[in-house]
């Protein structure tokens, strides 16, 4: 069994490698009756493309992505989507050193030994270029929570990259799309584009940890016990390359906490429970509360670096290596929107999930 | 869509509530001719049993399992495995004010506000006491691994409770078995009792942080991309009550570090190849790459406490709740044997994914 | 993989073997607040049961039906629901001929091959003891569709029997609950007794085909392309025991007609349109048009007869073999209600999965 | 929830409208290795390919299919493999009538029911058209099963069209590929050729049924009891546009036979056992036996005719419509090709669970 497939009722198929032709995905259960263009997808895959800073890859993608079906005068019809992206720039090179060799902290070895053939162009199947696909089926999930849940947004940003934090006393929403790391802090832009330069200019990369924050969520979403909402937003942050860990709330910290200090207190509000904090990340049990949901994930450093690394090659044996080539410094930058797309998968998903079981009708207090 | 299932290839849905007649799992897509008896999912079983340490809830469910099918004669046919346990100490009392009262930090509210009914006698489903349903398909799990990838061996411990760290220098696996906080340290056994003592007469509860590690996994399993074995450990991990966030290899601390420093160097060895570090976990690109595989999630507080805290009813009135009855001061410790047998339903759904599409055949290196 | 799980958005895992300790379904999916009880279930699983006419086999099972979860004071909560029913009939009996032989007709021989290994007792994991399981699922999911859609009606009966037709020019719908042979012409019953008498003194059995009507089933169920109503409804027929055709309105018999003879012509009704006939039986790519739906299938002879026949040993030996024991001389008799319950499970998984989709929101017409 | 995926292990996703850019199949689960390219697929779409006689519709469509992903160096990666097929032919046109009116017949009304929007052109989505995508992802697993079951043989044909019956006397396979209708009797050609001639030129259209035989399937393919090998195959014929009955074996015949007219007795060979007869079609149990496995499908004659028919328009009028366009007089003939490659997928997915869950280990005889 291979598994390119992402969610349940909201499905979308992902297919492509780096350096082939094409790459796209294959989005199935929208809802009818959704206004989607290609324009409203690009402006997703325009925030993630490479080459929009020094800081990420200078390979330069048109990714213009075109429907193939499953739009009909401006308006989802039901049936599958095609949304396809052809590749532009594979540049005609001699690949002959990836292969035949194993990139260290690659899946260069892995699929190798899985598959005992891989596309080694450019990384094929395993290349963060698969997320490419998944922002624009992001973009068909944000069209169709638009008109479905009206209230929501979600918004992903930086808040660490190797020694650099987030201020969160400086956290302010409006500054995240002004600067290249995603940034919700315009103030601090500078200190993080020199230190990210030191990295570069050493050879080397760092780590990061991206942020979700998604408001407005109906209470209610989310399926005990297999597919809790928090555990489809950990799989779907866990499936994008490089990442290591995954948190919800107080995530890891709440091993220090005692109970006094996690309880989320509740009072009635006037339009439903006030939560007096959320240590919870807006979930409980499994299920939405209403609350802002929060997630966090950390992405390792780039594996590629022009540092030499030991390493073998298919004939078993050792060599040292110099990964060249067009790589960011910092893989964690581009995370940042695939976050939201797949955040955006889940909650839709989700709210299909539901939809179907409850008819989208809620208990009642008071 | 309600979705009480879990796996692909081996599959368990879990079923019942607290405090119903019985609770289980039915199992499916077990391979024929797996020896298997009541008394090896028994061990497991007791293992997480309640009441078996003053750290762990008064409840005294004897937690006896019985298979119902799909073995016969000392082995499994490949028909579906019925677990079932029953329930033999739900206690008749008045259950008025969990009935109407929402208990901070539990499901309560989110199951009501979802379906607009729920079984409050002891969280009904949203209860811990589902995950004995688990251990139970953990250990027909165990059985097919034992079968099938006889050198396979999964531990699981805690590492944090609280203040208290686990000082892997004296990282010992043989103590695990041996002390009720399954620590792999026999010499701080003593520090972690006084002061989870001190926590549980002070009415509070406190968080932990508990670790997975799979040794002996043949490289090859995981299923790019939405189903890479990462993915998938995070999903299950995460699916535990309680659980806030997920950890693979590095995790979290994968933000703070350069390429130079997270690199795994490889070099050939007589067996295969041979990886001088394991910052990645023993996974790269979602594919286990034959190193040991670390996890290590963390495990909120026991939300249930004898502290008042401010919460709502079903009436939208606020109250001050008390929440009586059995309570666990570190629910982070049954999470030990539960996080065991998770690992082990992946592993084996994995190992049969694998072999479906590859038929087990690896790439050859050299 | 083992699949023993039928449906996606309601779903029902069936398990047992004829001769284990019980037989049960595990549903998951069922909407919250449906009023359900063992007695409701019940009356279904009594229409089924064998030993209620002699023309069922002798065996009495009691064949009652236990809800061990999933259902809280009188209604469904959204949780999975568990369906037990203990076998109580199995007589202590020498199995030492099926053991090792294979019956044929029977799936011992396939069985055997695939697995290796199989409960022999009763037929084990094949036996037609199974749709015990499925009707008990099918009496949750007609719980279900009275609470969504109390206009559906569903109705099985036979319409063949051997030589024997139903004339349809007697048709009537409340003599089916009245005679053994769930015939819906009270006149005929005497002649059909007769000539099932006469193959059972024959020491042989003879083969049946039966039809499911589903009246009152709004338009727009159905999802192309793969899960059209008419796919599922096929599916779940051919499922059942000994089925060998399905047939959709015309069936087989579309292959005769002309395009001027099968054409269902439409005028505009005040509620709606108008078919002038139903030759589509009530399906039109793959979605319910909200005409009467017919299903149709056969069921082949009993294999179990008491004539010997041909057949082999597990040692490879060339044997005759007469199977002793209770058997049905028409096992088609007993198909009815489990095609019933089957239609009932298939119309309330396409009815959630729409209202995933779409909301359960219908185009309009005018 | 829409479904536009077929398969379990074997996966493949259709997509694409009828006048369209281009429509397709995204196949996943494909085993790596495998040698394929573009030719191999397109011999299949040649054989479908309308206007290649003069009964079948002159729109005429190079149909050339394009592999985007998934393949590399003339073999399978085992990742997703996406085909694409561009639309050249859609005739610019006024579809006034069309957009507003239901064809009797055809599934306009339900899509507009269900969706509340539709593709009109060229019957969008329902168009058999999509059936083009299934023939591709056929080719797909016909090449994994030539290298997976080299002796596995798929073949299918006409069995009747209207009034005319193939005589089974005069069967010769060879003669399949050299007659527009498939037939697996050449002297028969000119009669029916005759035929249809006539039914053509009297402006109406006729049903037809079709056989596939599946000779060389290895035992024990069958996933019992909701994934047996005969319901997957009826589930995948009856999802092929206009089949309206599927039967296994003795089919609807089943019903007039008597237990030892339908045993089919066994006597051991020297290479395993040794049916009889066939009257079970090849399957017992869900599984196969080893025999020949035999499927017949009805097709229903095609509903666009060009003789007026009463229908409704979506203003709810009353309306008399001729439906204009190329049409097929007989869509049976078309069917043939893609019953065979639905019939592959089937058995490669059988084949490759089986796989997952025994190994594909056999149990032994003598």
């Amino acid at each position: 069994m291979s598994y390119n497939t992402f969610g349940r009722e909201f499905r979308f198929t992902t297919w492509g490698e780096s350096h082939g032709p094409a790459l796209g995905a294959t989005v199935d259960g929208v809802p009818p009756g959704v206004p989607l263009d290609e324009a409203f997808i690009q402006q997703f895959l325009d925030r993630r493309r490479p080459g929009t800073s020094k800081f990420t890859t200078q390979r330069r993608e048109a990714d213009q992505v075109r429907i193939l079906s499953g739009v009909f005068e401006g308006k989802t019809t039901g049936t599958p989507i095609q949304l396809m992206i052809e590749n532009t720039d594979q540049r005609s090179k001699d690949y002959g050193d990836i292969a035949s060799s194993f990139r260290p902290g690659h899946a260069d070895i892995t699929y190798h030994l899985k598959y005992g053939i891989r596309d080694y162009r450019g990384g094929g199947r395993s290349s963060a270029r698969e997320t490419a696909a998944r922002v624009a089926a992001g973009g068909v999930a944000l069209a169709a929570l638009n008109h479905l849940v009206p209230k929501l947004r979600i918004v992903s940003y930086m808040v660490q990259m190797g020694q650099m934090h987030l201020d969160r006393a400086n956290f302010d929403s409006s500054a995240i799309a002004d600067n290249p790391f995603f940034l919700p802090d315009a103030g601090a832009v500078d200190a993080w584009a020199d230190y990210l330069d030191g990295i570069r200019k050493d050879q080397n990369s760092v780590g990061a940890a991206v942020e979700v924050l998604i408001e407005g969520c109906p209470p209610g979403l989310g399926a005990p016990v297999y597919a809790k909402l928090d555990t489809d937003l950990a799989a779907a942050m866990m499936s994008i390359n490089a990442v290591k860990g995954v948190e919800i709330g107080e995530g890891m910290g709440a091993a220090a906490l005692t109970g006094t200090e996690n309880a989320d207190e509740i009072r009635m509000g006037n339009d439903g429970p006030i939560f007096n904090s959320n240590h919870a990340g807006g979930i409980l049990g499994g299920i939405s509360t209403g609350q802002p949901i929060l997630v966090r994930f950390s992405v390792k450093p780039t594996s590629s670096i022009t540092t030499p690394r030991k390493t073998i090659n298919q004939h078993g044996e050792d060599i040292d290596l110099i990964t060249k080539g067009r790589h960011d410094p910092c893989v964690g930058i581009r995370a940042v929107p695939v976050a939201e797309a797949m955040a955006a998968c889940v909650i839709l998903d989700q709210f299909l999930m539901d939809r179907a079981q409850t008819g989208g009708v809620r208990g009642k207090i008071g």
